[in-house]
């Protein structure tokens, strides 16, 4: 299997946070095995166990990063369970994580070579059943880091977990339905939905997520003098849901992954 | 222009937080463009666009850091509209940021070099109005790093947003008001004011923070076997307000920015 | 002295979080003094002045770094008194912090070198009295990680204040008592219990933890298809207690230093 050069980097994406030890036991794990890496994280922010959250900031993220990277994406509820162990190479960058969609959008039309890597041949005996970022996808991803060859180690295949996909969903009468994938730290809501639909529309758009309706768009944060939420486009091209200087989940009520429908509002 | 030797590391100053890929996005814009980057949190902790608050993070800490060393600062609720993108020499490190008075404290009395600089010349076009961290700041910072001349990157001016100065202002008969610069993770207020006026008093002195008076300085926190606010001079160099293994902000109402009045005891 | 070659990692596990700037200014230290340094945070999210969870946190990561990595540890409610500063050598690893406790997991048993470090000789004087990370602990570390020798630094002493043991104490009829060591950020409590404790049981166990009496023991967290709490061998060894897709402790009141105590439940 022809494989990038390695960069040299391994981000980490998780879910394990930044208050226990077990970002640095990674981090630890994998400059053991490969003293050179350069170990970034990408966030240990996920929420606990919202593998789509996971997908969302690893797709966001990894292409900042020089092609050749590793990206080690632990989001993993059935730890300790027989799901498979993923190696993949797409974009020209590498991806390690569980099977359970965590890749699944940087994989999406990437034409990807994925492996399910046979651990127990390729690893010394696991220490847990519950910290497999520590005893599975880091080594691998250590592993992949100092050059080594993946392509014994495990099968190529083609039906790993996919996530829903991002594409709208429509709902018929000029109505188009997507979800909420992130809700930074600025109180912004993250939306599948992207501007070229508003765009696509003869008059306005009504967005309706959670209780409220939202018909303003601005291009930048400043053009708006008061607290009432707009939508903008967030760096990742999708449309956001905001409040100047201000947090639009503090004004509207929604959740990871709750439904958000845009409608044209020339279509009665 | 004169520029000191990069010593290859760029340390990041923002209110991203760290539970959003947005920090670990900025370390792989910097690691793209120069992959020997040793890249370092100062922190992402700022609250949201209190500049003020980033304005004192950085000011404490980028003197720890090697001489070269680059400091990108991102504080920035007025992103994507029309301000202007600075790069400064200063104390013999550089510092790259939104003009908003970010930069303004380091650059205070430093004799310092001030570039605004033309980003539409400098850099390709820029993705986003939401996220000039990655697509103008990091981007500025890595090519300083790699060594690249900054001189021909913009004017050089003087104007640049300062923000309120930390000298305290005299209210006339032996007091003084300053200000809450942050407030730290063990609950310390973190004042503008410093130890040397106290000294300068003729008795005691009472210090107003909130609906408190404190009258109390003491010189570690075991000196105190009470769980009474005191005075402690921090390690900014600046008056603290603490509460010995316990909290001072659970003990005092106070915020951000709010008023600290301090008043020679001696004086009536 | 005979000491392992430095591997030039340095690792921090702090009380100071990540939201001020105190982690960024050890990280800067640092790398001044050795700019070769690969700074690593193991974590700084211990509860501030936890002396006990900082010394879990290190016992729990340390070995996972190569040998001859340096981990300073700064959890020091008694900073700027007279205790002693320490640094030692164990397990191959070289260990940096103050004289309370923190050090003391990962020294025992471990025919540890233990100094008492003559910081007055050793060091510039100090800067602050409330921040010796800055001003002792990151310098100490960074000399370290440089290959400078450690054997003048102090006085070889054996008397390093020690925390109480881990082992689980015998209550007699078969019950023994250990405590929480952590609760981490999936609301697992991680105890100081191991599982060889159940196993030596004739019959089966209870565990009682705040209020709750648990009696289900599972090897992965997807074995169990309620919301009850269980009881399940953690990454550390420990027995810890779980709620699969939720939080123990949303379930069970109880808080960090807790007693635990479990029970042959064929002893009655």
């Amino acid at each position: 299997m022809e494989q990038p050069q390695s960069s040299g980097i391994v981000t980490l994406t998780t879910d394990f946070g930044l208050v226990d030890h077990y970002a640095g036991v990674m981090r630890g794990v994998i400059l053991s095995i490969c003293p050179a890496a350069t170990v970034v994280d990408l966030t240990h922010g996920v929420e606990p166990q919202q593998i789509e959250q996971g997908a969302f900031f690893l797709a966001q993220g990894y292409a900042a990063f020089p092609g050749g990277s590793v990206h080690v994406a632990v989001v993993d509820p059935a730890v300790g369970t027989k799901r498979r162990y993923l190696v993949a190479i797409a974009h020209g960058h590498y991806f390690v994580g569980p099977d359970n969609g965590v890749l699944s959008h940087v994989l999406a039309g990437a034409n990807a070579k994925v492996l399910a890597v046979d651990v127990e041949r390729i690893l010394p005996p696991l220490e847990s059943r519950t910290f497999h970022g520590r005893d599975v996808f880091a080594p691998l991803g250590a592993r992949i880091a100092i050059g080594e060859s993946i392509s014994n180690w495990g099968e190529r295949i083609a039906d790993y977990v996919r996530l829903p996909s991002l594409e709208p969903e429509a709902l018929g009468s000029g109505c188009w339905r997507g979800r909420v994938l992130s809700i930074d730290r600025f109180g912004n809501f993250v939306t599948s939905l992207r501007p070229e639909l508003i765009k696509s529309f003869e008059a306005g758009f009504v967005l309706r997520i959670g209780q409220a309706e939202i018909t303003r768009q601005v291009g930048a944060y400043d053009e708006v003098d008061d607290k009432k939420p707009f939508v903008i486009t967030g760096s990742a091209g999708f449309l956001e849901i905001s409040v100047r200087q201000g947090s639009a989940v503090d004004a509207i009520e929604a959740a990871l992954g709750d439904a958000v429908e845009l409608r044209d509002d020339s279509v009665s």
